[in-house]
């Protein structure tokens, strides 16, 4: 199960000069998600943590709140012809008296009966199946110099990135700076859907007075799985796209952009920081 | 059609001073793929070139591999209640004759009935439904020189990149590293795919002796669709997962990662390598 990294012989060539070494990889594997024994998705991930990964996908696609209404997770055994475990194929069973949605199969589907297809529909779909409207977090405050700390305290902690250069992270982070948790995966999404999967199984749900920090960019997906698990603050190295930049407005999210030093860009939900006096905007 | 980008209102912090200023952001939206009037997917995309999109997934799902195995691609109008159309839903009317196969709607579904869910599997999938194997191309040779010259180029014609950073790109290069084709988009799965569409749309398929660059990482799903259209070489500026170097050794495909100046490591294919006399391997 420890299949975070794989090993593979390598030609490395560097100013003209080839040799053959060992390089360390990240490792990459489909995971199966079944929802009370029918395959709802697949993944291709990093191996390790599959269950919160799990818990935290259905999270994101409103399915789960809160730990009660899980029953079980385990591992499909007798997956393969011969009967053995691949570790790549999880059942979530719900609690009794939980609903089963109709869901459909692909990532982001977010078609309504009412529209085609269309930015405005997944940003309704979004704001219709949250729990916990961001709004109730209107009061938190984070302040500038927090944020600017919050990248390397990131890498700090990126122990599988310095082997491979391969993963994508993501971190909780308090108002305060303080790191609660942090995940790599070889996908953006599935790192942020371990954290929430693991806050899910702690009892942890709405992530109230949050931060996320992700080491990407700012994708619709990724707003969308903070919007869901109640995180009121997301922060991103990179840029965000137009419909992170707007769903983040509709939910009343703060989204952050090019948090690079003592420099960032605030895309929306800016009451949130504690800015200096001397600093105010035009 | 035009919406590659758009414009946003931002808070801008820059040690410690604050300022209002509009900001461009790459354009997210929502496309659904069609087959044949029957919806088969929907992908986060960046608009525009979304026939070549919607053409270059079929060829990595291994459902076109030629011009003339496609009838039409059209918007769909109508697909709102008021009947206008979005630009968001493409469908995708496959000539007389050829196979609509029975495609799973997720990403990289890639059971058998023998099989659980593996990599091994993964990799089984694409070597049995490739068209064009690579080892045609075992004759082709590039040089490193040529190489290290490909990560330039790229970001030369990145164009979007330069006033949002917010997009991945893909490249298309001959083994003199002439730019054949460059896309960008928001998801780099898309970007490929464009640039695959295009290919096919020209009749240009399969892309043997050609080069595939990408901007970011090289995951299996990259290599997939490299494979299923007959790229021979795959180039990346970050690290590949191990199921990407996997698929490339079993295909016969060249794949390089860290390409970065004159350094680069070769993970499977260096036969396809013309390196220098002094600096052979040891």
């Amino acid at each position: 199960m420890g299949r975070v990294t794989e090993r593979r012989r390598i030609l490395r060539i560097r100013d003209g000069q080839l040799s053959h070494r060992a390089d360390t990889l990240t490792a990459e594997e489909p995971l199966e998600i079944r929802l009370n024994g029918k395959p709802l998705a697949i993944t291709m991930r990093t191996p390790g943590d599959d269950f919160a990964l799990a818990a935290g996908f259905l999270v994101s696609e409103g399915v789960l709140g809160a730990a009660d209404e899980l029953q079980s997770i385990v591992y499909c055994a007798g997956a393969t012809a011969d009967g053995s475990n691949t570790y790549n194929v999880v059942d979530v069973r719900l609690a009794p008296g939980v609903e089963v949605p109709d869901i459909t199969l692909e990532r982001n589907v977010y078609t309504t009966s009412s529209c085609g297809l269309c930015g405005k529909a997944s940003l309704d779909a979004v704001r219709t199946s949250t729990r916990w409207p961001l709004a109730d977090d209107a009061g938190m405050r984070i302040g500038t110099d927090v944020l600017s700390a919050l990248p390397d305290r990131l890498r700090e902690r990126q122990q599988v990135f310095d082997r491979t250069g391969g993963l994508h992270a993501a971190a909780l982070f308090t108002v305060g700076g303080e790191l609660i948790d942090v995940r790599e995966d070889v996908g953006r999404h599935n790192a942020v859907d371990k954290l929430v999967g693991r806050a899910l199984q702690q009892g942890g749900l709405p992530l109230s007075g949050t931060v996320l920090m992700v080491s990407g960019r700012a994708s619709f997906e990724l707003a969308q799985k903070a919007a869901m698990a109640g995180i009121p603050v997301l922060a991103a190295v990179s840029a965000p796209s137009s419909l992170a930049v707007d769903l983040a407005a509709e939910t009343g999210m703060t989204l952050i952009g090019f948090l690079r030093g003592t420099s960032m860009n605030v895309y929306a939900g800016e009451h949130r920081l504690a800015v200096p006096v001397s600093g105010r905007p035009d």
